[in-house]
């Protein structure tokens, strides 16, 4: 009853014109690697469709694990990448919010804003959309993308924007505020602890500081990581590689542990910091990706009136954070590290893919 | 800075008398007994303190976890019990909303009324309080009972109020009510499931009807619960002797799930159910107490948008339960299967301790 | 940059049909009246566009509003009505959630989905819908109507539901759960006066008993409204006709006042009552369309910790109040008084606005 | 039942000191005066008591209104004052949570913690407490001062804490946070206007930013004080003499209008601005005393999904506040201009009493 997206009847016929494009090509034995390599351009295929001509991209610790084969529904040629900037250069015919012309930031999750998670602000879980760019269909490392359901999937550029800065709009920046920090309900003058200080443990970390909270402790192995955490407004930091991570916010907090612990890695090891730190009425977010079950302590737990939540980022606050950003509270640009040209991507993949030796967070490539 | 009240100096000399009380003694490997017999009669020990002689109680499924050596923290010779009625006999300097004679229901959680938490709303976490009844200090399963902050730990007894039915007030409906019904917010069109038709699990049951839910489905093992539960009000029951509760839970919901998961029982297993039947969005509220971890299944739920709850009962919700049992929208006196006079105890924790073979859902005793 | 609905291009060029409609007319002086003629069946305008034959619809006390010429914004010609039942005939190319012979359920709000308004679930105050049906665009009290973004404004009818009961989800509960129930932020256990009586009050009042208050009192002049609210779950009525409801109202509650007043007429004396029976921390709820300002006693108000609300109806709990219909927990008919076929709707307009002397709440109107 | 505060019975008999104390004198035709005189001592009177010496204390806007005679309750001979930070110099029997010698920050609400409205979190509205001190009972502008329900009234004062910052949270900081912020519910990225600069609009204004709001404007018709609203982060000021703010506010937000307006002046024309610059959706929190009742254009705003909220200072954030100014992250110094020892109250009311002449917000009385 529902579009299917994945096998779209063709109702254009634009001539097929070649683009370069960042393809995830299988390499065998369940991995696979990134080929920059020639490409069709995409074509309009629903009257709901825009395609966008990029301009600037990054790459997320996500398609790092689909190179690796973690999420093996990527098949063999598809375009990664779900973040970027770009110009509306075509629309369908139901397309009414945008333009020809029109500069873009591109949400991460597609949302048809119809079905019934979309209406209830889950768009993350839209029956035909979600997270589907540079995953199930073709997406944004590339030098054009379709964007289905674009009335909804697409946000008009501010003038005068710094694209750099708000392409950490498209994912993290969102991922970090709505599942870590409006999940964890962080309010004034709480203790935080932010287990974890990749790119989306420090968009945890710029976000959580919209709500003035007394303590903000981020908890990493990397020294580097925590000095850049610091930077941006960590009042305490930890190097958790001694195992007593746990203990040592339990003493900075007077025994009394934190109002809310944000897990942002996906490990049982950094969600067992979080369960170990709460204050009775405290609340868990879990931001990261996890491959595994963890053991969750009930037997130490079931009386402590915690909460602990999930969430897929579903980029519902874009339009709040980038009126942040416009108002000056926010800097996302602080979380770009390097810089490439979009022709020197698989480049930008070698220095995301060593981090620590790089000192790297997030890189940004443009195309302009 | 803060009153002990376990080791309270003492402050009154009022001559001791005897009186007949339900005692724990250790048995020797671990596990104890309970015993009727002569104690002294309680005094006052503090200005916040009252006497209550208790007219009516109940036996909880924590004394008979109590008796099995699972809580090692009661000593030998502690008065058991946590809930009752009963009339004041005598009052603290301190004690302002109280006096001799008036009509009481005991609350099994002791709030001080002042610290942090009873402040937050928290009084299951009072700083000098919390559940102590029948724990940590003497309790309610005597001809009478010394409850510490008596302001924040006794509730006027409506005139005309039947006694038999508000003793459920002062725990399993409040329990119910706010672990289950309210941390899991349930909301009126819900499709909830509720996970244990033991005393707690039904108190959900009478209680999650408050807002309407579309669908209340009760799970156990038990069919004569089972009945129970559908004359109460559930609109399906399963019986999960089989294994397969959560496929039936996602067939009898199209396989959409339910919005809130209410788990009453305290087992991995039950919580298994719990967390496979979850649509994305919803609700698991814990309420059971549980002895061992679990496993999370995060990494099938990190993206489910859910929310996991605990919490100790507060008790917070007893005069609106109150409100609503007066209004007559709510029969409490549904759960109490068997009567006893307080002297027969002894036959009454055999009837609720063999629960299944004597139908037994709540027990009663009175002392008029 | 956005459609507008008002001055459509024409896409579609269907040969024009002719179909019977309720036309306002104005009569001269101001007002207007009611025609029942012949015009042409609407076409398809826009891609987002459905057009439905109308089953079953009804008449609003909105309708009686235009006709007397209080909404000078209904030009001459205009097809009244914004409630209804119908069956999808036709689809614009953008429609992806209802295709023909698709049983419908039309909103009385417009939602085109995506505009700030509409995500923030405020689609009364879409940029390009809203109310605009038999308002500013043709309505429903016709054969045939167009449905601008009709994947936002349509919901499909339940297999077996019933025609009579659903219209009634269109606007009216809908109006009273959102602006009068949630707005008022009920809860169980509360005392909640609902001021007025009219289908309004009554769908106010129906709602309200999701989250089942201990108190319920309506207020009326009309001795046969209060007799039916008595029949639909009130548990006080008052007729305010000595000037003495708010008196009556603080008795009722020991001196206490409402936690919740609901307003459900629109005049200054029925606002009057509501703020005069708020207790500290009670929620003033507006629903009544108001055409003068009131006097808000802020003297003796400001320190009353209340709050007051008031809402557009944005229809966005129709799908949570259909789940509650399937579930046999709310009978909206019970708000329907009189039937008519659609041909004689004249005559139900008498019988509606003469609703005091025919004893009417909602007609409705046929045409199977 | 409960006790009563204004008739005490005197169950204490220390010998009566004399202590200086600015003293309400009635004047004659309905005004009053402040007098610089001696009085008896406190003692304790409850077991709740505690009398607290007073080293630092300040003078509110409410004080200058009771010397004018517009709050007709406050009787001749009565202690002013109910800010204040001092010592405990002695405790009833029943205060449990403060000793003799404990530095302590006194709430100008005086809460019993123990009836319905303490427990729901409205101690404003405390059955035998609530805004009583230099009103009802004798107040804080004195070397001494009784505190009743000591418990719940007083806070303890942080080692290292400075007397000046820290008498900002008695009253107005907790004021311009709990009545103007959290009801107005400011959140990231909002559009927030207050309308009046004095010392609760400036309250307002500090603490507003702790939710990072994109606009802050601050309305006042003293420019002085507009420029210290600027100071402390509004982000637009508008000085109101010319009638055209409300305008102003709808130019400066695009048309919009704002997501918060917040009144503190308390008078019909302000609250006129507040109800004029509503954005769809938005949020009405009065902070003002007003003692003539508004208009509200319930004609425009029945169907703008508006609320408006009133409260009475409840105090409850106070330790939270603490918590943000031991962070670093609120100054509330920054709302002093004046000094004086408290000798010198009467030249310190002249000051405040001439606030525009003097630009004076909050004067600072010491007593070390």
């Amino acid at each position: 009853m529902t579009t299917n997206l994945l096998e779209p009847e063709i109702i254009s016929s634009t001539p097929v014109a070649a683009m370069m494009a960042l393809v995830y090509r299988t390499s065998g034995k369940g991995t696979g690697k990134a080929v920059w390599e020639s490409k069709p351009r995409p074509t309009i295929q629903h009257p709901a469709d825009a395609i966008v001509r990029i301009t600037t991209t990054t790459i997320c610790g996500t398609d790092l694990h689909i190179l690796k084969g973690d999420l093996p529904a990527v098949t063999d040629g598809r375009i990664l990448g779900h973040e970027g900037i770009g110009v509306v250069e075509q629309v369908g015919s139901g397309v009414t919010e945008f333009h020809v012309g029109d500069k873009v930031i591109i949400s991460c999750v597609t949302s048809c804003t119809k079905c019934d998670f979309c209406r209830k602000g889950m768009p993350g879980h839209c029956r035909t959309g979600g997270w589907i760019l540079g995953y199930m269909i073709d997406g944004t490392q590339a030098e054009h993308v379709r964007i289905p359901h674009a009335d909804g999937s697409l946000y008009h550029f501010p003038e005068g924007g710094d694209e750099e800065s708000l392409v950490m709009l498209s994912d993290i920046l969102c991922t970090g505020f709505e599942c870590g920090v409006l999940n964890g309900r962080v309010k004034p003058g709480d203790a935080v602890a932010i287990v974890g200080a990749g790119p989306v443990g420090l968009a945890v970390l710029l976000t959580a500081q919209f709500y003035s909270p007394a303590v903000l402790c981020v908890i990493d192995l990397d020294d580097n990581r925590l000095a850049v955490a610091k930077q941006l407004g960590a009042t305490h930091t930890i190097n958790s590689a001694d195992g007593r991570a746990a203990q040592r916010v339990m003493d900075l907090t007077g025994g009394a542990g934190v109002d809310v612990a944000i897990e942002a890695v996906g490990m049982p090891v950094t969600f067992d910091i979080c369960q170990a730190i709460l204050t009775p009425g405290g609340h868990l977010a879990n931001v990261g990706v996890h491959g595994v079950p963890v053991t969750l302590h009930l037997e130490r737990l079931w009386d402590r009136n915690m909460s602990l939540t999930t969430r897929l980022v579903d980029t519902v606050t874009l339009p709040l954070l980038l009126k942040i950003v416009e108002a000056g509270r926010l800097q996302p640009e602080k979380l770009v590290t390097h810089h490439f040209p979009m022709g020197e991507i698989l480049k930008a993949y070698d220095t995301f893919g060593n981090a620590a030796r790089e000192s790297a967070l997030k890189v940004v490539l443009t195309n302009p």
